[in-house]
């Protein structure tokens, strides 16, 4: 798969309030998939702060386009569990959106998401999900 | 509290994606909110089932009104962890977000969310979240 | 099923090392199972606190007992994933482990876990777990 | 610190249930300490496979003696939250188990737990915890 046909998954298969988030397909590689997503005053608190809604909601995007690339297209699957810790806040930076996939089998997937500062580098939150394969 | 103050602790404390929710202050009471999510288009996926992300971000932005209802005012918290467990899917019908705190300390508090459809009741999410208090 | 059956449950399906735990079948209804969990010192840290070790390990038992109960047998199943809050220490008293099946469909089983001080009613911890039915 | 240190930390501050896993300091860095839960029948279902209790169980464990090696002594904590995804069953081999502090500010800090098959050296499950200071 190519980066134009990952980007092409989010208005096939998201709500249109998840494709407001505005991600971006920054890079991937056979387990994992890194989306952007940038600075936006709609995503922000007062006080410039990405809130956490939007974090969950980029973390659980990014996992489903992980499964698309590691599998080579979509399969019909369902969240069944995501955990997410915050570590800290992220402001006045995009952040990275990164998403591997930890184990495939034949009816359960899990993932870990990380998403960090895309100028520091450092993780803001850090995610698990359970998918099941329908 | 009021309903009235509860309802404008929406575009008071949350991003405007998340206000895009629409979420309404169905009831209250002293340890527990409860607001409705109405069947929207924009929150729905293929298929007219309502998204986990939008699920998700309800709950955390329930969570935030109980601790406000349960305070008598807003008070300065940052979600810690937060981890939902979707039970089955929703769709045709309005969603109800129930948070509840279950202990508040001087530091942490710590709820639970359940969402349920509006017409036929059945739970179809439950989440667990740990706030920090500063 | 009765308590008996119930009870026999622990010596076949679980580690020696979790029947060390000591637990006894409290009460059971349609979708849940209590659990007593006795004071114990091989359970305790300095100062008599329940390990939350413990906790977990009591927790995870008292949902498969649960799972046996609805479904009238023992069915093979994994556990897929587990989260437990800490609410509070308990000490100088028994814990009640309450287990619910919140659903059990075809493939996966969704349950909630209440531990309680049995002399004051407190809830100490509260986890939910999805297991995968084989 | 040094091993001997850290594996003192275990009779110390653990309930004697907790030591009966008996875990051993396999190594450890700035960051992360890893044990060694040697294969053992007590901990073990039907079938020889390491019962989920006794991989929660290590793996909260591992965290508090990460959090003793990052400070340079013991620091008085409390469990908040954890949460562990169960990847595959693990048998026949030892385990090992690396936990990881992922960020220790004030009050509150984050580690993640990862347990692998001494032999094989494949993930068999992923927790994440979040500590309180006190």
């Amino acid at each position: 798969m190519g980066k134009n046909e990952l980007e092409s998954a989010l208005p096939e298969y998201f709500a249109p309030w998840v494709q407001a988030l505005g991600l971006m397909v920054e890079s991937f590689d056979t387990d994992s998939v890194t989306l952007r997503l940038a600075q936006n005053p709609q995503l922000s608190r007062v006080g410039g702060m990405l809130c956490g809604q939007a974090m969950m909601a980029a973390a659980d995007t990014a996992m489903v386009l992980a499964l698309i690339n590691q599998f080579g297209e979509f399969r019909p699957c369902t969240t069944v569990q995501m955990n997410t810790s915050f570590l800290k806040p992220l402001s006045n930076q995009d952040a990275l959106v990164q998403a591997r996939v930890m184990r495939a089998g034949k009816s359960l997937a899990f993932g870990e998401i990380d998403i960090r500062g895309a100028a520091d580098g450092k993780s803001v939150s850090r995610s698990g999900v359970t998918y099941a394969l329908l």
